[in-house]
């Protein structure tokens, strides 16, 4: 088989096109177009000869196509990793989309569509969670699901899908109708929050998952906790008034639910960040507790009877980069423990804003 | 059992302060001083009452006596955590050193030596590389480990040992000489190097490590790889030369280490860094490949026999700002797949620089 190079294309024999395209390879523009890494890729596997258009008839060899290639676009040596290795592993693909079009096995692009759109990142790389966002919209477009492909320093490449994450009212259920749990009385101890009465503190621990409940029958409740309690009126918060001299016992004052959360904030700098999302998640009827053990700020139940939580979930500002290393770190952590691992962030739209959910995983191609 | 409030301290009646001493609480300073943290321990568990000094004889409820410690110092809510939990697990704990001291199950502070000193942060809290090497410094002078003790939002601990990594040379045995091997010619492509020479491919790939070798017998080896092979004499670098016009075959040039250097710092603002750890390693005879995967810069073999790698390894810029997330989530990562995790900086003293390697895990206490 021959083609002739032609800048940023190789333009295949009329002669030996049919077989080709019955491949999959090269696109139809009058003649039988092929990318250059469809073209490397058959020049590397010795199924084409290429040859340059201009001057003597000399055949280029694959080191010299790669410089062609990589004199065009300084990205191609990261392209042809993952075109390459998508090719070994039998699949259909096609340049174009974000960087690529994935077909099934076997598939014949033009009648089947593509499944999946891949985003190609070396691991050097970072990745604004906005272009997480974007990859979700141009998924929804074009009706395809994204991946992002990674290469690695050894040139091996690792496979991520990314999908929105929803968690539909109700999937989750509680036990018990909150609203039945009388009005507990709490006290802010700086960082945490305590809840004294025994019996209200067992109830709110047993039935709700709420807080840590120590040996002495007090629950400890962390700050979002008791911030959503207070939302929802089940938690009536005071504060000792803190007087000068010492070892005098200090009478309580209430604080109230705007007093409480300008505390939160100032004790942590994203509290309002985490509220929000935390706040989604109980109105979504999930249980949620805290995800430091896996490195994350919550763990996800979707049920009460669930021995093992269901997803992890780390709060990010909207305008947040990940470094790749910081990707694959988070989700081969979560893929470890069987869980999913979810990034969630504001999304300012207008005047409102929305808690959104981006899902993403590792994937076995 | 009584005891008087003081300011920061509780007071035991001297009739009583033997048992308690026994026991491995308080210290003597004539009368037998307990700690805010050791008298709340005590209060709560019923093993002690406490009155005010001045004013009436009032006794302290457990709440009252929080509120009053709180007033104090707004750690006291996470020492306390810290310390009832050690209190809970058997251990002997005295406040004093950076927070506290620990001592094995059933010793006596004073007669025997405590083991680990114990610095207590929050789940939401930050801790700096540098302070991380403070630790080092602390415990090597007080010949005692650093354990740091992170209160999660849930007020469950964390226990996390600290130590400094020693790579000895001749720890990690190559199987064979790198001067034995022929000097090999590659060619750099962009963000990556690829030698061409099947012998000398396989040559570097099966005795060594280094690289990928295709299944076309070539050899595709990272920037940090391919730098420390030039820097051997082992790699001799070329590129091709980009002149204007498509489709010509391009002349070669060779690349000189300084310039590959300088064509790696632009592709990676941070390649220094990592390849002077490489560079250290290698030195120290350990097989070091990318730990992409586990989210990591570098995975380290002690041994080319090992089936799997031993270490974790991540560089960082001395002034790095750990997250105690970041920190939670590559420790449980690397605890999953049975490696040790160790963060890597160069340190600079004077005019000179050192690698350092901190070692940090997860501690069953």
């Amino acid at each position: 088989m021959q083609g002739e190079l032609s800048d940023e294309k190789v333009v295949v024999k009329e002669s030996e096109a049919e077989i080709f395209e019955f491949k999959g390879y090269g696109r139809r523009k009058g003649r039988l177009e092929l990318s250059l890494e469809e073209a490397a890729f058959l020049l590397e596997t010795e199924m084409l000869t290429i040859k340059i258009k201009e001057g003597e008839e000399k055949e280029l060899n694959f080191k010299d196509f790669l410089n062609h290639a990589l004199g065009i676009s300084p990205m191609f040596g990261l392209r042809y990793i993952v075109y390459h290795d998508l090719k070994e592993r039998g699949y259909v693909v096609q340049p174009g989309g974000v960087d690529f079009w994935l077909y099934p096995r076997g598939a014949k692009p033009g009648e089947k569509p593509a499944r999946y759109f891949i985003r190609i990142v070396s691991e050097r790389g970072f990745f604004p969670l906005k272009e997480l966002d974007a990859l979700l919209i141009s998924a929804h477009n074009m009706r395809k699901e994204p991946i992002i492909a990674v290469v690695d320093e050894e040139s091996d490449t690792t496979y991520y899908d990314v999908k929105e994450a929803k968690f539909e009212k109700g999937e989750g259920k509680r036990r018990e109708k909150e609203e039945e749990i009388e009005k507990a009385i709490a006290t802010l101890l700086g960082d945490r929050v305590v809840l004294w009465d025994a019996d209200l503190a067992e109830d709110l621990y047993m039935k709700n998952f709420y807080g840590k409940l120590t040996k002495e029958k007090r629950l400890l409740l962390s700050l979002v906790e008791a911030a959503y309690l207070m939302k929802e009126g089940l938690l009536q918060m005071e504060v000792s008034e803190q007087k000068s001299g010492f070892g005098i016992v200090q009478p309580s004052k209430p604080v109230n639910f705007d007093q409480f959360i300008e505390h939160a904030r100032s004790i942590e700098n994203d509290f309002m960040d985490k509220y929000m999302v935390y706040d989604d998640l109980k109105e979504k009827e999930m249980i949620v507790k805290t995800g430091f053990k896996f490195g994350a700020h919550f763990r996800v139940y979707k049920a009460a009877q669930q021995k093992h939580s269901s997803y992890l979930i780390h709060v990010f500002p909207e305008e947040h980069v990940f470094s790749m290393h910081e990707l694959s770190r988070a989700i081969r952590l979560a893929h470890g423990v069987k869980k999913r691992m979810i990034f969630s962030f504001k999304e300012k739209v207008g005047e409102e804003s929305n808690i959104r959910y981006v899902d993403i995983g590792r994937m076995k191609l």
